[in-house]
């Protein structure tokens, strides 16, 4: 617990710089904290409560899909990562090595894995003999390490979590069914759990996967209007079946390779509903995902306290009893008004105050984090009503999130538009793309803008490129991005 | 799936090679698969969905007992390790070093972490100020890596999945109450979750924990006699709270150092799992662990099965709405007679048949994997009734657990009794104990038994030393261990 002086140094606003209000806000909510390690974070209880939520609304759609967990080995001989050429390179300025073990050196050195793509085809190759094998429905909960130049917490850590997921298919059609599969479940899971509104696409080749054939994403907008890449499915192709011989005996008793997708989401998503949701006042975490739901405190003169904590802690029973997730905070060496700043801070969705002229009245005070509105809400059925309210919660979070995105986001139809827009605005911009690598690298040189996906469902259909002029083959959003 | 070839080979008898019986258990059970990196292993779906279901059981009591999940990074610098002298000492052989990132040399070595206790110490030090910071109650969720000499699937593997709790407390009698809490926590979970009986006590000096002042154990026996470690708990007084410096300012105005705990499981306990509870036909999974509970076979001739179908389906889906684990094999390339013994290898609890006079009878066959006995259930009423046989199958494993352990547990007043009992009998041996190591270094060059425990609760009080014949300060349970 902080002490009140340590409170009194506001974390600074939005508006002043983002990034620090950001780790201002992560750290000060004890989220997580810095470790004596360069780039790995320490993620403390409220920051992995959150994440173990993610894992559960998570795991219970891959496993409704079909899926089931695994576990692969942490360590990837270095001969494998160089069977697939495209992979190794993309990976190979993060890699940390395992030369020696004790006193030894090592014959072959081995990396701490960044994906698992490799290892998990390896084994696949010895699983997968016919048609009656497939297919592979596989996913892995696990840590990973890229040691990224600049990091982030939660956005970009050496070592962070995800999982990811590894399937094996017979056929294209199949494969590429899955990669879509997969990228509608992290689109559902991001608007029911996290209230987080995605834009759904394709990447365009530049910003795919190191070894896929199509890399897909959901791309949400943080408050500051840069983009974060929320999640990835990847077709594969055979790519990595060639690579590690990963054949079957199909039913026309022709061996073939197999297809594969990977797909995964990670500790990132932290990051992202923090910045997608925070304000000046700190947190505002979406009711799902919240460690602590709802907060109780009571209130009024201290020489009623005996009498209010009376009916405090029977309207703290019946909460609990409920299975809502609800602390109370009945200290008194903290001021009413010190502990509304420190759970708004921490982001949790409602708070609850009980005073004397509430306990005459049969009600309670409730306050929503995310409108700061106050209501009277009477105390009988108090649990039925918090419920319903928190769903409230969920669901406005919501919609104020995607009012935001719309909001900031823009249309241009020529390279000066896309980078005023850019520089002026920021957000997301659709502009047209004649499909070049070099109109794309253009924009990122003018704007630092990337181009984020190629959205299914574009707003608009953009007919020429916005640097060339050519015919336009793709509408693109381009933003900023984490 | 196996072809009906493969499945001919029958795995190899307890009795003749144990060793060979699990690894060929395990493998055909698809629990593992050995990986391409030493030492390592691939935790298929059926394994890891054991570990899930430990991972469950274990984490609902660690949070019902005050605790919190938290995440420390991966590596550990090397400066850490060696500010605990005896802890850097017993893993030194044991660790994987990371030398390099890409192509640069990293100037100080991070070791992959074989337990967590000093960088977790580094963080409690900057978190805790005050005696209102205590206790502590962590506990992490995360790989480890102990590069072994000798390995076996699950028991002993390079890489390993495990929990490890860390606590921090103002005094020692609460650290100590919380060293011994969650060993009862272990051995109430062994017993109802595992089916596992195991004997708490504690470990001689000679097979603590490095860095700390008391370890505590539970113990299991595998059904070759041996013991196997299923679970510690140490008390680690104030060395590593001196080491990294966690200090508070305590009531009394004091600065103090916390005194620690930590405690840990591992994958290893699916292995004790197998070993404890597997039989010649293979595994016998303990209801409440076990990925499938109940498997659904149609039996009878041919030409019945659409009409026997019919009542199956309806029978299958009353027990899967029921939430039990439950699958239908209808396969007809595979006879009910193979698909028996493959059910029994893989150890599902409940096995339900139904033939053609079944439907007529309007009753199925049940057969126990964990007794063999074959009943005849009504169809009425079904899934409450394989709800509680599966109760009595999980309870009457326990029961037979422990009634081979205490046909296996001997006594011994000598040294040439206790060779005689381990080399003929094996099993646990309960001998007098002087206190000396020397003695107990005997014992281990003579007979290759390790002590395994002081147990609280011993059968007998030894009076004299099995080895030195002084008077016996300990009875300890001897034991050659996995």
């Amino acid at each position: 617990m902080p002490s009140e002086k340590e409170f009194s140094q506001e974390i600074t606003p939005q508006s002043v710089d983002f990034s620090r209000w950001y780790i201002d806000t992560i750290r000060r909510a004890e989220l997580m904290d810095y470790s004596p390690v360069r780039g790995c974070i320490v993620f403390r209880p409220d920051g992995y409560e959150i994440w173990e939520r993610i894992q559960q609304a998570l795991d219970k759609r891959f496993k409704e899909t079909g899926h089931r967990n695994a576990y692969f080995p942490l360590f990837i001989p270095e001969s494998f990562l160089e069977k697939e050429k495209e992979h190794i390179e993309g990976f190979n300025p993060e890699l940390p090595w395992v030369t020696e073990v004790g006193d030894e050196k090592l014959e072959e050195r081995l990396a701490v894995r960044p994906t698992s793509e490799t290892i998990i085809g390896y084994m696949y190759q010895r699983w997968i003999q016919s048609y009656r094998d497939l297919p592979v429905l596989l996913n892995q909960w696990a840590n990973v390490v890229r040691w990224e130049k600049r990091t982030l917490p939660f956005l970009r850590t050496s070592e962070f979590l995800w999982q990811e997921g590894h399937t094996a298919h017979a056929t294209e059609e199949e494969a590429r069914e899955e990669t879509m599969r997969m990228l509608n479940v992290y689109e559902e899971f991001a608007r029911n759990e996290l209230a987080l509104p995605v834009i759904k696409g394709q990447k365009t080749p530049s910003e795919r996967f190191a070894g896929a054939v199509d890399t897909y994403s959901i791309e949400a907008m943080m408050k500051d209007g840069r983009a974060l890449q929320a999640g990835t499915s990847h077709y594969l192709g055979q790519n990595f079946a060639r690579s590690f011989n990963i054949q079957f005996l199909d039913k026309d008793n022709e061996l073939k390779y197999v297809h594969t997708t990977s797909w995964g989401v990670s500790t990132r998503l932290i990051g992202a509903v923090v910045m997608a949701h925070g304000d000046y006042r700190g947190l505002r975490l979406p009711p799902r995902l919240a460690p602590c739901q709802v907060v109780c405190i009571p209130v009024g003169p201290l020489k009623t306290r005996a009498m209010v904590l009376e009916r405090f802690d029977k309207l703290f029973a019946s909460l609990k009893e409920a299975g809502l997730r609800v602390k109370a905070d009945t200290r008194e060496e903290f001021s009413p008004g010190w502990k509304f700043n420190e759970y708004e801070l921490r982001g949790i969705p409602l708070r609850v105050e009980l005073g004397p002229r509430d306990v005459e009245n049969n009600q309670v005070v409730v306050v929503r984090r995310d409108t700061g509105e106050k209501l009277t809400v009477s105390q009988d059925g108090l649990a039925k009503s918090i419920e319903s309210l928190l769903e409230d919660v969920q669901k406005n979070m919501f919609t104020e999130a995607s009012q935001f995105m719309r909001d900031n986001s823009h249309v241009a139809a020529t390279l000066a538009d896309l980078e005023r827009i850019i520089s002026d605005a920021g957000g997301f911009v659709l502009a047209g793309w004649c499909g070049r690598d070099e109109c794309e690298q253009v924009i990122k040189e003018k704007t630092k803008a990337t181009a984020r996906n190629i959205p299914f469902d574009p707003p608009e259909k953009m007919e020429r490129c916005a640097v060339c002029d050519d015919a336009a083959d793709h509408s693109v959003w381009y933003a900023r991005s984490y």
